[in-house]
């Protein structure tokens, strides 16, 4: 951390920059496809400068906003939950396929879409989900280089900051946000590159040791994740398809890999609340047989979590797995995000859904097929939930059977 | 004119409506392509309301920032001036091929570019409108039912009013949107209904009267336009390929037609600037030969123009001419808007580039060979110029070549 005391205006440059520099690192002479929410147009117009400055041909901006997406609810007829921008994501896919790069903002109103139908939020997301998929699969596989980073809106810190004014919440969370995303640091790119590392050399222990699965013990939790066959465990910087390495989560404190669909079993609880569409999950609790859950349940938010399961077969399987230590500044920081990009840094978790085909050796040449036979699970949806907690202990299953500690009371063992 | 006084929320609501139920009329069921400078966002919200409750299955909306526009000019290598964002121009010729309609709102900064050089402005819009080509063609065909309405913007408003206050300024713009607009009506819907009966019936004399030329004389202007075979008069009420009749620009008060390519002599000076391409142009005179244009000047904007011209082979001939009274209510209010939907209404004009296929009568299925036989023209570009005034007479050219007058000092003869 710095000891001069920095202006905000300072402070958001040095996040763009991060995000540029960092995260999505565009080439000289590429497109970058940028989505943001329309509150962060002062970071966008950062991030599109440093892109600029480095080299981007086009930065164009695709920026989202919340009462326009509610006015369908509030407004629509009811045959209009059936439909998703298939134009738009077309377009993109064009995109990328042509090598652009893509940029995300984060900053949704976590509760945007509370008090509305479960079943329009359902049947949106899934046609949301169905038209995206071939934009999604480009970006899971890092055919090309991408980056999520973040920005503190009103909302979102209203709902982590409920109790304090709106300009305390939104400094709270810019605060939060800056040091997440080691902004704040002296030389943000040294520090990441400091991380990159250790991130780096927690992937080379992992990879060495070739687990067949872990298990998850702690309290409501008593969980086994096989792993795919010829897993790799992934985490910090990634190498894109187009030759360009790259950090895809400012921030990112996770090394993740691909569990084998078919062989996960016991019950979980949920250590965090889950933001989902619009929605906050709290208290999930499930329970998986030979991979599939069997059992779904939350204390709030029932109805969108079955809807979620139910979106089609693969949903109701897990497509990724994350270690993180509970000491990890995210954790550290004591805080409920409802942003899973920052709460899934906080906790070990798993995801339902699609799998990384990087997280499984000569994956991304691999067909569906040849990836279900190794174990990665297909979907149109990755819905990433935290399991991890300082009560939490992990062991590492060997080929031969033994258990080995992984992380003892969330901590690396 | 109402009595009583509305609120600005009320008027701006009305407006929406105008936008909606007037202009783009979707149809239920139909995806909408909403393209808005950022700073529209509470009008973007009003129209999306007003779209769905009308029946749109999804609005999804493109806000532009005028700053990232002119971020790629201050930081871009120089590089990055021959790229277009392709890729969203092919979703949205995809989204219009599959019927969404089109929904724009104008109210860009009218000298966001001016000191920027003029070759990359240039190359920028050549890119660009090569990209957008199988858009624009989309659109000028009316395959499907689009609308241009406004919005007043800071920038805008100062360019127009730079002797008022930031808050005054915006007002007075508003004021003029809204009464042009016809949002003011005590029913803008009826009263919209009444104004294009009184277009269609002007449209119906001038397709009667079948001119071979129009000839407009004036001060810096001696003009002989030929109109193309076949050509039909067009203005307010369109009806898309799609079956939808809308009302493309609001506000309007022109009837045009496409002239005949090859049969333009003479020269011409523009009666208003124009705003083109962040840049505003004054004191334009051009001379034609053979329809083509051999020599054309500006006091200010000289090198814009040429680039303009020199774009392709097309962008040196006519692909529309107007006629608008100088009576209209537009030119009444006295007021130059530096924007093409507003001051192309206050005056008669003429545009360089692509022609509109439905003013040739079976044009719309015609191929461009068979377009260019009845003299229409074919460009990447179209960029409508004012050469009406007060002091202009125009006459209509019969096929025997008598003349007869079509406009005395600006008005109907």
């Amino acid at each position: 951390m710095s000891k001069t005391k920095r202006s905000f205006a300072a402070r958001l440059d040095r996040l763009a920059q991060v995000a540029v520099k960092v995260g999505l690192r565009p080439a000289v002479g590429q497109q970058v496809i940028l989505t943001a929410p329309v509150e962060a147009l002062p970071l966008v117009r950062l991030i599109t400068e440093h892109a600029y400055r480095e080299g981007a041909s086009l930065v164009t901006t695709l920026l989202d906003d919340g009462q326009c997406a509610v006015a369908r609810y509030k407004y629509g007829h009811d045959s209009a939950f059936d439909v998703a921008p298939d134009w738009l994501f077309a377009g993109m896919e064009h995109g990328f396929k042509n090598n652009a790069a893509r940029m995300a903002i984060s900053g949704e109103n976590p509760g945007l879409l509370s008090g509305q139908d479960p079943a329009r939020i359902s049947r949106a997301a899934k046609a949301r989900g169905l038209a995206y998929k071939p934009v999604s699969e480009l970006i899971t596989s890092s055919a090309i280089n991408w980056n999520i980073s973040s920005c503190a809106t009103l909302p979102w810190a209203k709902m982590m900051f409920p109790e304090l004014s709106d300009k305390r919440a939104l400094n709270k969370l810019w605060d939060a946000i800056f040091k997440a995303s080691r902004a704040d640091a002296d030389d943000p790119v040294a520090a990441w590159t400091e991380h990159n590392n250790t991130l780096l050399a927690r992937r080379k222990i992992l990879n060495d040791k070739r687990y067949s699965a872990l298990h998850f013990r702690g309290p409501g939790t008593d969980l086994v994740v096989g792993l795919a066959d010829d897993h790799r465990w992934a985490g910090g910087l990634s190498e894109a398809a187009n030759g360009i390495t790259f950090n895809p989560n400012i921030p990112t404190e996770e090394v993740f890999t691909t569990p084998h669909y078919k062989r996960v079993d016991g019950y979980v609880s949920s250590t965090k609340p889950l933001s989902l569409q619009g929605n906050v999950l709290e208290g999930i609790r499930v329970r998986f047989e030979g991979g599939r859950i069997v059992d779904a349940r939350a204390d709030k938010g029932q109805a969108v979590l079955e809807k979620l399961i139910q979106t089609d077969e693969g949903a109701s399987y897990l497509g990724e797995v994350a270690l993180v230590p509970h000491s990890s500044p995210i954790s550290a920081s004591g805080l409920l995000f409802y942003n899973t990009l920052y709460d899934e840094n906080a906790a070990c978790h798993i995801a339902i859904g699609q799998s990384y085909s990087k997280c499984i050796a000569d994956g991304r040449t691999m067909t569906r097929e040849e990836l279900a036979a190794k174990g990665g699970n297909h979907s149109n949806v990755h819905v990433d939930w935290m399991i991890g907690s300082g009560q939490v202990d992990i062991d590492g299953i060997t080929a031969d059977g033994a258990a080995e500690p992984v992380m003892r009371k969330g901590e690396w063992a």
